[in-house]
């Protein structure tokens, strides 16, 4: 098993206890904390509590109390619970649960916020008696470990970290190592008999404690490693022999002295003192309380301290380090998996230097120390009923767990290892629907490259993932050429630099999209999640030649015959072709997941289907309804383009209504098609809501074309196109606006779903389409359409003498205006339908399209927490939603509620609309079964 | 005095009731009420009643009662009251107060609306007993006027019109003449001695009685007139014959039976029985069931019926008609100052074909009815304490009064009538604020072109006026030509298809702007209404060739060296100079109304300006701060456009900021002069808004001058520009985004106020800056920015070792995330500043770009009453607004609330702010005047 195996599953690069450690020292700091002693300086009082933190549980803390202000936790004592996160931080909570329940943490013992909130109110300085305390506790620490602070044979080593109950960046490194010093460092070196790693620990230790604690800063250290590597040519830190790390020890005490103005202390409990000092001191430092008015943090009373005992697993052939987790995280199967190394530290593991074993084999290598892992496992899992993920050290035989905590794991896994709890009876059926991360069943749904496949595949360049999935095709230049060549049996894969409707139908034939721009929620990235279609959107480092048919990257250039294949969730585009997974079936555990979230969920799910293919694929699904089927994209196909140009080159109504009558029997059919796939379902029909201008050519060849057709000069279709364009298309002549305008293009539309209503109802199928009005924002503005609507289905069933069928008329809930007068509005409509895309843009002002240049941003600054179009700002956007469910329903009690934007399939997102009352979800077919498990755990939370 | 001259002063064009007539006959009818006999068939029941309708005064309507039906109005007796609209329809309880207060007003009755809901609820029958007290109503009326209801040779002739307590399009149209038959216009013809007049009156009644209240389709009518004008080769309807109008009327009578089956009725009471029924049929027609759902009118029982008696001026030479103002609308001087004709009906007098006789010549004609005429004035002016606009007739020497409403007028005429009749003590001085539509006041502001001026001028084409007032000047074609010819002593106008930012300079040289495309809220209009200064836009007449310098219309072309004009207000375009009129001194009766408005407002009045020069005229206008100081346009002017456009192509942060710094000098003198204009005011800044793409050149020539300029190939300037080209820039990178991603920008600008603010001070001017960063969503994007601002003002002032002046820094809300987070928001925030544009056009959906594509048929079809942007939408924009407000003042109860949107000078917008307690607004130095009445207004509502 290979390094890299192991962290596979979750994706994500862990970093250790011991790869902090390293990175702390060896990497340049490009931002950094500011140091805790020039925090100092600042002089902003506490803001006043108002109320508990984001994230903080249990009652709120009060005014520092004047009792214990020191905490223990080890095999001796434990006086923590997991419960007093407030008191003793959410890192100091957490040690203290691990302990209680017998794991072999390295003991230690917790500083209070109440300490550290004393520590300002007595006018900073540290309380008296606190050291009094910590003396006694180290005296415990000490018994315990049979070790001595700043015994020359038997070191006590001990680690110091801040951990507030939230946690914040801004607040103090850790220091590790500290209870070195000159003397110590030699008996160190003695009693491990590896004087390399007692100088570099040492060294670490003057660089922490003068960077962190004393705000030397850390570049002065930095100078003096390089002259020693220089002197040594020694191209990496590791390649400096020991002696130079002796020589750097002495060099970092100089710059010490030189910046500090006296000498490093020698004292293990002066640099505990000082060490306690500054994290409380960087508690109100600029960068946390910056931090915390950003984040509406309050009620928090400060930081507590963290002083633990070091564990080292690289002290010889009975020392060594691992990484585990209770279950395997790719497939869910119940067997211990994980992998060690002897006489490492953490940072090995990750760093793949040696080949990890089996965690089996440590059967052979320790049977004792083994066979009390497996009962840390067995513990593990009846504590927090959960699968975990283990970080373990063996020290002289000794083992210490450094972590513990949920494991991360692939979908599969989540759905196997929860069934399987139930079945257990570890965990109920309702713990089993929460404990699925309702987004992670898309990896059961969708083909992907397994890791065994890419091995060596040549990744050209990497983009973002925008639709997860697979896919291998030859490249294809244009929609058109696209078409043409998916008709002719082709696999292909449509290259662009961007992507707009006039592409759908390309789109739509090819096995994946790639484009050189946009984001998660360009035009292609939305088109194709809405068709579960694997998508690489914004590969900026394509370039694409069109014209010539070609397509350059790293380099190389490609035809049209050549072959790539693309990774929909990594981004990469990968030459040649990749072997891909196709998932399993969607049985077993999958069905069973899903049983028992429709059990347990208020909330129906549809789908946001067009075609009667992705309604019967939503069916395949669960979707129980379609809850927007844009009619749009149907203008796109075949001869209808050539129509819906003619209506909109036409000069007057009659040429208009002449265009629109040829699209009536497309429109019938259409809906004809779909109303069979839903048969028994409810259908709504979302009326025509773009602006024209996306249905006209932009190009000159086109344009001509166009011109031949409608017999006009070619510049009257230019004119004309002209008009169309727009400042602000999002707030433009679109939606319910066109059909207060061109009224006549609503009535096509009505009379062609009335048709296909009547046509189905003839034919035994139970149509039951809703009309729905799309960016209404005013009561009068549908009233006066819904009153057209009905007039309409009215004739159309007199014309044949039947009796209307009942079809509900409703409208989007996409303008803020229509949100804030929801009581109006709901006069006229029977239901709504949230269009949480809109909502967001207009809410927020931000055009979906052009967030790229500015999103990033908020979020690496952390003004946003999340795209908000991805998941509902709640805060906001949702305050709308939920004061117009309020103000709908008040006016009209039965009003249905539902959700159609892309939020209809976002677990969290889904879980706020349950909040909100409403009837239903509807997402696209792929993120259908997501949708019911998180309507289920809405329902449970 | 010529006929238009009377008319002239409101602009508006005036429907007479004689005009009505004549339009409800004559003029082919495009889109026409649905028949009353066809609305019978509408089967919609009443809405059930929920509240009572807009404008419907009084207690709500409950069931209908079996009492009195009918009130009588007439010398006689008057049983109505002004307040019984709801009982009697608006016009009812007009005419009964008119009656009640002795004007002689030809007499009649009033059928109830709760005999028209009666009408419904016993079945669609007239009520029992209803025709009986018709009868008994019909007798008086003879009684009264000596006439007889059917007599041969004292004909009583009647009008039955609906009028339902809100005026209501769809309901039935006047039927007139009633009363009429074939003996009978015999009759008339003998007794006016006017053959012609009969018959005509005749044809009149069949066509309209035929169409109206039987549903015969008016083109049958149609056709048969203009077979009689073929057969007398009569161009126009009054060429025919007398004979020709007998033909007519058989011909009618014929069409009538061939249409409704039976003979046309003969039987006055059969014809008035039908009128009646048929109103209250249209009453529940699909128009006007339609048109009160759209509307949302409810509480209303039905329609009333007013039946009263025909009168006419052109009976003889004891005969006429006239109109008059109880003063003089166009200066508001206390004469009686109107117009008559002798021998003619009231359209005669708006028609022109005769020229009337100023109203004081009555006194020759006819002594007595001209007193009993200056009698009405008086009675008029004390009864309704308001200037009064009457219509009257005279027949055969008797005085009728066939309307009086509430005169239009000037503004010049508005103020100093109200200043007069406070004198006078007619009204108190609240009043007087209360009258002048503060909007008008603009009119004493502003230079215009006088009627008198105007006379024999050529216009060209006519654009929209978008900045009222009057220009006259050379033309200029790009902005730079008016800035080089500004400056060489030139008048020009600036003449462009449209404008854009990098325009603003040469627009503010011009004398005037002149669009060929754009609305009211095009950039051109809105920067114009900015500075007060004159601009058309939307003349899509206009062909201009921008290289040539030349421009076409209606056939001519002109160039650099013509000199055209331009009326702000009408949107005229006029050939060559045009005198113009300044307006007076702003003392007088206008600072009267300006002193007394600062004595009940409430609200500040501050001022939207960004130089020295618009803030002292603001002040002139009385502006006590300014509201909004858009920082943008400084970076336009001269060499600083440079520095902008070498701070956007800078390819990092270095190069950006050596950029920045060349702006930090131009930017602190701007403050400087702008804090000095202002000095002992608020002046409130704010930070840079808009997208950078508005400040880099879009024409290759400017590309190449910037690249040459930048030292960079313009491969590279275009790719930038492409780069900032945003699909919807109105929601892009903009506002306070750009500090998020450019703090450097914010940093420069703030270090430039507080840098001007620390040297004005020093100078004893007193200088008080308000920071304001737009844009502001999310509390934490506000958080941040605030804390950036705060820090940089503590570090400019630590520089200089002075003590930091006090310097709120606060938020625009114009995001309707803003708005419904405001409680948040207002943590952050010491002054909230309402950027109603911005919200408007979010909370719609809106583009004001792009509006012009449907907001036309929104208005046509009654959709919005008005153009949001001109007028704030209380119920959707207004609702955001106040819950700002509400939830602002929560968070911070001293929390300062503005408005800086231009709705900041529309009165019935500063009403509304004034109701959500904001402390001032803030709008263009030329509505500063109005603004300030408006907000007299607004304390007082």
């Amino acid at each position: 098993m290979p390094p890299s195996t192991l962290r596979r599953p979750t994706k994500t690069t862990k970093v250790t206890k011991h790869t902090k450690r390293a990175k702390a020292t060896n990497a340049p700091k490009v931002t950094k904390a500011p140091k805790a002693v020039r925090a100092a300086k600042a002089t902003k009082a506490l803001k006043p509590t108002k109320a508990p933190a984001k994230g903080v549980r249990g009652p709120m803390s009060s005014a520092p109390k004047s009792g214990k202000m020191v905490f223990y936790f080890g095999r001796t004592k434990c006086e923590g619970k997991a419960e007093q996160k407030l008191l003793l931080g959410g890192k100091g909570a957490n040690l203290a649960d691990m302990t209680s329940i017998g794991l072999p943490v390295p003991p230690g013992f917790t500083i209070t916020t109440d300490t550290c909130a004393r520590y300002y109110t007595e006018g900073r300085r540290l309380p008296k008696g606190l050291l009094d305390e910590v003396r006694g506790h180290i005296a415990t620490l000490e018994k315990e470990l049979g070790k001595k602070l700043g015994d020359m044979r038997n070191p006590l080593l001990v680690s110091v970290r801040s951990g507030a109950a939230v946690s914040m960046p801004g607040m103090m490194d850790t220091v590790l190592n500290l209870g070195l010093n000159d003397l110590v460092v030699l008996g160190l070196a003695e009693a491990t008999g590896n004087r390399r790693f007692a100088f570099d620990a040492f060294r670490r230790l003057i660089n922490m404690f003068g960077d962190v604690v004393m705000g030397v800063d850390h570049h002065h250290f930095e100078r003096e490693f390089d002259a020693i590597k220089t002197k040594y040519g020694a191209a990496s830190d590791t390649d400096v022999p020991t002696v130079g790390l002796e020589e750097l020890c002495f060099a970092y005490k100089r710059v010490y002295r030189e910046h500090v103005g006296e000498e490093f202390p020698q004292d293990p409990m002066k640099q505990l003192e000082l060490s306690i000092e500054a994290v409380f001191k960087s508690w109100n430092g600029d960068r946390a309380i910056s931090y915390r008015n950003i984040n509406d943090i309050k009620g928090l009373n400060g930081t507590a301290v963290n002083v633990q005992a070091m564990a080292y697993g690289n002290m010889g052939d009975d020392s060594g380090t691992g990484v585990a987790f209770t279950r395997d995280p790719s497939t869910g199967e119940n067997i211990f998996y994980g992998e060690f190394l002897v006489n490492a530290q953490g940072e090995d593991v990750v760093a793949g230097i040696r080949t990890p074993r089996p965690i089996s084999e440590m059967d052979d290598w320790m049977p004792a120390v083994y066979k009390q892992l497996l009962k840390v496992r067995s513990t593990l899992e009846k504590h927090y009923k959960d699968m975990q993920d283990i970080e373990f050290t063996v020290e002289k035989g000794k083992l210490f767990m450094l972590q513990t905590r949920n494991g991360k794991r692939t979908g599969t896994a989540a759905v196997r290892v929860a069934v399987e709890m139930v079945k257990e009876k570890l965990i109920d059926e309702k713990t089993a629907l929460k404990r699925i991360p309702a987004g992670d069943l898309t990896q059961l749904l969708l083909p992907s490259f397994q890791a065994k496949d890419t091995a060596g595949v040549t990744v050209l360049t990497k983009g973002i993932g925008a639709s997860p999935g697979a896919a291998t095709g030859k490249l294809a230049f244009t929609a058109a050429e696209a078409v043409e060549r998916a008709r002719a049996g082709e696999q292909v894969l449509l290259v662009r630099k961007e992507t707009s409707p006039e592409d759908v139908e390309g789109m739509h034939k090819a096995v994946g999209i790639l484009t050189s721009t946009g984001g998660k929620t360009s035009h292609a990235a939305v088109v194709a999640v809405g068709w579960g279609k694997c998508c690489v959107v914004g590969a900026g480092e394509l370039s694409m030649d069109t014209e010539a048919g070609t397509m350059t990257v790293a380099g190389r250039t490609f035809g049209r015959q050549d072959v790539l294949s693309i990774d929909g969730t990594t981004g990469e585009v990968m030459l040649g072709s990749v072997t891909r997974t196709v998932p399993e079936s969607l049985g077993g555990d999958f069905a069973t997941i899903m049983q028992w979230a429709d059990r347990h969920a208020r909330m129906k799910v549809r789908t946001n289907a067009d075609t009667p293919a992705d309604a019967r694929r939503a069916r395949e699904f669960g979707a129980v309804g379609i809850g927007l089927c844009r009619t749009e994209h149907m203008f796109f196909e075949g001869d209808r383009i050539k129509a819906v140009r003619q209506m909109i080159l036409a000069s007057d109504r009659d040429d208009r209504e002449s265009a629109i009558a040829k699209l009536l029997p497309f429109q019938r059919e259409d809906f004809v098609g779909i109303f069979t796939a839903m048969d028994g379902y409810p259908v709504t029909v979302r009326l025509l809501d773009p602006p024209l201008h996306e249905f006209v050519p932009h190009e000159h060849a086109q344009q001509e074309e166009l011109a031949q057709e409608a017999g006009v000069p070619v510049s009257e279709v230019k004119r004309r196109v002209a008009q169309l364009h727009e400042h602000n298309p999002m707030l433009g002549h679109r939606g319910c606006r066109l059909a207060v305008t061109y009224p006549e293009i609503l009535v096509m539309q009505v009379r062609a779903i009335v048709e296909a209503t009547l046509h189905c109802l003839e034919q035994g199928i139970d149509a039951q389409p809703e009309i729905m009005i799309p960016l209404v924002g005013t009561r009068r503005e549908l009233a006066s359409l819904r009153d057209l609507t009905a007039r309409t289905i009215a004739e159309v069933c007199a014309e044949r003498g039947v009796k209307a069928p009942k079809i509900p008329i409703g409208t989007m809930i996409e303008i803020p205006r229509a949100a804030v007068t929801a009581d109006e509005i709901a006069e006229a409509a029977e239901f709504f339908s949230f269009g949480t895309n809109d909502l967001t843009q207009m809410t927020f002002g931000f055009s979906r399209d052009d967030i790229g240049s500015f999103l990033p941003a908020y979020i690496v600054k952390g003004l946003l927490d999340k795209d908000p179009f991805q998941s509902i700002d709640q805060d906001g956007v949702g305050q709308l939603v939920r004061m117009a469910c309020v103000k709908g329903r008040q006016a009209r009690e039965k009003l249905k509620l539902g959700v159609c934007g892309e939020h209809g399939g976002d677990p969290a997102s889904i879980r706020f609309f349950g909040s909100c009352g409403l009837d239903y979800v509807s997402c696209s077919p792929f993120r259908v079964p997501v949708a019911r498990l998180a309507a289920a755990q809405a329902a449970m939370a």
